[in-house]
């Protein structure tokens, strides 16, 4: 891979339609999606003008570059956010949560009965096809709430929280489905045990170490002569709690946001803590985050709007309103007016990078093979859903926050006006 | 190759080896160095044990992780150091650069003459022994003087010019060279022109966008909406110039030192320029660098020891010899006193990172196939006198320069010391 070059012309597009989309009062993802989506279909469209941009979504290179991107993008939402803040709305995000996989996970496996044809793979297409509605992209609700300047706010905190809550729900029914894809007999009460009691164990490790190793570390740090200490402090513990949450059948985006949420200000000097999150900051939203953005769009196969436009009509609905009902009706109940809880709802609605990860683990596990009619459209249905959210979320959310908060992060510095 | 297991590994083990090092009064670097031989040689002792970190030499992901170390690395140096002060020294520097090359090479093509039996390559093989020796690792010398302090020191400006100098020559030198292995004659003065026509062409080309291009965006930028602009800006400008040397037939570490001294505090304000300085920074010094210099040591191959022990210690001798009293002899002439010219032969003595391109190109291009002797030995004899040189010069350097400057870069702010 041609990577300097790559890296250049996304840098430039992206930045560009982020630029263009702050213009028209849209938060900067939104024009960073668009771009990955035009460039992608420019570089479709004129096969051998762009040898070095093709084939990008299958290069190893470019992957671990969005990986990273994710990485960095959860870690500054942990480092970002505050903690007690968080426990203290645990009670309340769980409800949300599940009110916001419970109802999409139902409508998405009601929307498959309809529609998918009869074979040995249909139980599995629909609970797929449920999970793909339950889930709820981290990394896009933390850019999006932070595009917004909402991040740190009583609806960011819940959305958030929420949102990881759900993706890890979605991990362990994602477990269980490729289990039944590639058993015999569908995996049973036993193996589900075993998952959860994984996810129990590393919340368990990550909050002893959080609440005693990182403290003893940070005091340790200052006796310590190495140059640039607490950023590869900070990476240490990061990278750890990703290796622990790979190793235990989680995302490892859940590690990073996990590290820097316990690496909190009594963790290290305020002023360390200052300079970490300045430079974080800067190298995800800067450099990395537009990247990984771009690469959602990059692949948009547009087939299921001429193939499958009812299917793909009703899956868009229905994960707005799936979010919007079920989310939104758990934060009623913990006293959210409304409006706020339809904020919540479609705060939750992004499905951006995760789905693109569980649809990818589906389509290697072979769930789309041999299929006809809708389930030929499945995959890019998918893909074209979680798009149309990620995109459309920060534009409602947007109007509904008025303009509180307009720019994004880090932005007040140095913009004079 | 498990991302994150990989980088978790090789930062503690760095780190801890950097913190050894500063302990024992030693630059970080040194302590790096070490830690990449000694996990090579762990992980080359049992294989099988480790084998997400085997063959991490040849991988396409971390060669990129390392790639970006030091493009980081070489943006910092440029973005470190004022520009004008490099340009009024470049005169001396130019000498400085010629003495530490000419003397170089014609030590390593005599060493050559005398080791290597006689074969169709036996011409190509001593220009490249004499290129091996000519070159000075920029990115390591940026490295020895950011860990003592020094960069921007009138000896730091002098060393860190004079290599950029003497990496442009050596690289015009092995396009020559790999020129007369693939050819059936070896490439004319016609060829050596375009060659250098082409240099002059990325100059003259990155001096137009830094002097006139840069400001004008600096200018510009102050009217975007765009979340951690400056970070993108800087970025934008180093890809750009990385892209264009690699085009003209240059080092991207050339482009990307280009762009960083062009970005100075007149193109944007003292703020930004501090801002991103300090992401820089932490990211290089933090993550990627530490990793960077981990890999240089990590597949060194010990056998020339035992193969070819008089040729290897002549060569790392030359090593030393041909730069102090190359380089040295032209910092004399530009006024610098003898220990200060010897120093500056020292600190360009390096020939870490750029000496592993350098062989690589060689060894694709057939240069050591089909050797007997001591040719089966040079490849390997070349990347041990390149580490030899990178451990060595920054001790010398540390003895040199004494107690000045004792914390690298950015310690300072949060060492209570």
């Amino acid at each position: 891979m041609d990577l300097f070059y790559v890296l250049l012309v996304l840098l430039v597009v992206t930045r560009a339609f982020a630029e263009v989309a702050e213009r028209l009062a849209q938060p900067a993802l939104v024009g960073e999606l668009i771009a990955g989506i035009a460039l992608g279909a420019v570089v479709a469209s004129f096969p051998g003008t762009f040898p070095a941009l093709s084939g990008l979504g299958d290069n190893e290179v470019f992957i671990t570059v969005t990986d990273l991107g994710m990485f960095f993008l959860m870690l500054f939402a942990g480092v970002e956010m505050q903690p007690h803040k968080i426990f203290e709305r645990s009670a309340g995000s769980l409800v949300v949560a599940l009110g916001g996989m419970v109802v999409p996970l139902g409508l998405g496996m009601a929307l498959g009965w309809m529609f998918l044809p009869e074979s040995d793979l249909r139980l599995a297409q629909c609970l797929f096809l449920g999970v793909a509605l339950a889930i709820t992209a981290v990394p896009a609700t933390v850019r999006i709430l932070t595009d917004l300047g909402q991040l740190n706010s009583k609806i960011g905190q819940t959305i958030v929280s929420a949102a990881v809550f759900d993706d890890i729900l979605s991990l362990m029914l994602l477990a269980w489905l490729t289990g039944i894809i590639g058993a015999a007999e569908p995996p049973g009460l036993a193996e589900f045990a075993v998952l959860s009691g994984k996810i129990v164990l590393f919340f368990a490790v990550t909050a002893f170490i959080g609440l005693f190793v990182f403290p003893w570390g940070g005091r340790f740090m200052h006796r310590l002569r190495v140059p640039e200490l607490e950023m590869s402090a900070v990476l240490v513990g990061a990278f750890a709690f990703a290796v622990l949450a790979e190793m235990l059948g989680l995302h490892f985006i859940v590690g990073a946001f996990m590290a820097g949420l316990y690496f909190g200000q009594k963790t290290i000097t305020a002023e360390s803590h200052e300079r970490v999150r300045q430079a974080i900051s800067a190298m995800t939203f800067g450099f990395l985050a537009p990247i990984f953005f771009a690469s959602i769009g990059f692949n948009l196969d547009f087939a299921p709007i001429a193939e499958a436009p009812l299917f793909l009509a009703l899956l868009i609905l229905f994960a707005f309103l799936g979010k919007i009902a079920g989310a939104g009706a758990g934060a009623r109940l913990f006293g959210f007016s409304p409006g706020e809880s339809a904020a919540i709802g479609v705060g939750m609605s992004p499905r951006g990078a995760v789905e693109l990860v569980i649809a990818g683990i589906a389509l290697k596990a072979g769930l789309f093979a041999d299929g006809t009619g809708v389930v030929t459209q499945l995959f890019s249905a998918v893909i074209l859903m979680s798009v149309v959210t990620t995109v459309v979320s920060p534009i409602i959310l947007k109007r509904v926050f008025g303009s509180a908060g307009k720019t994004g992060n880090g932005g007040g510095i140095w913009f004079p006006e």
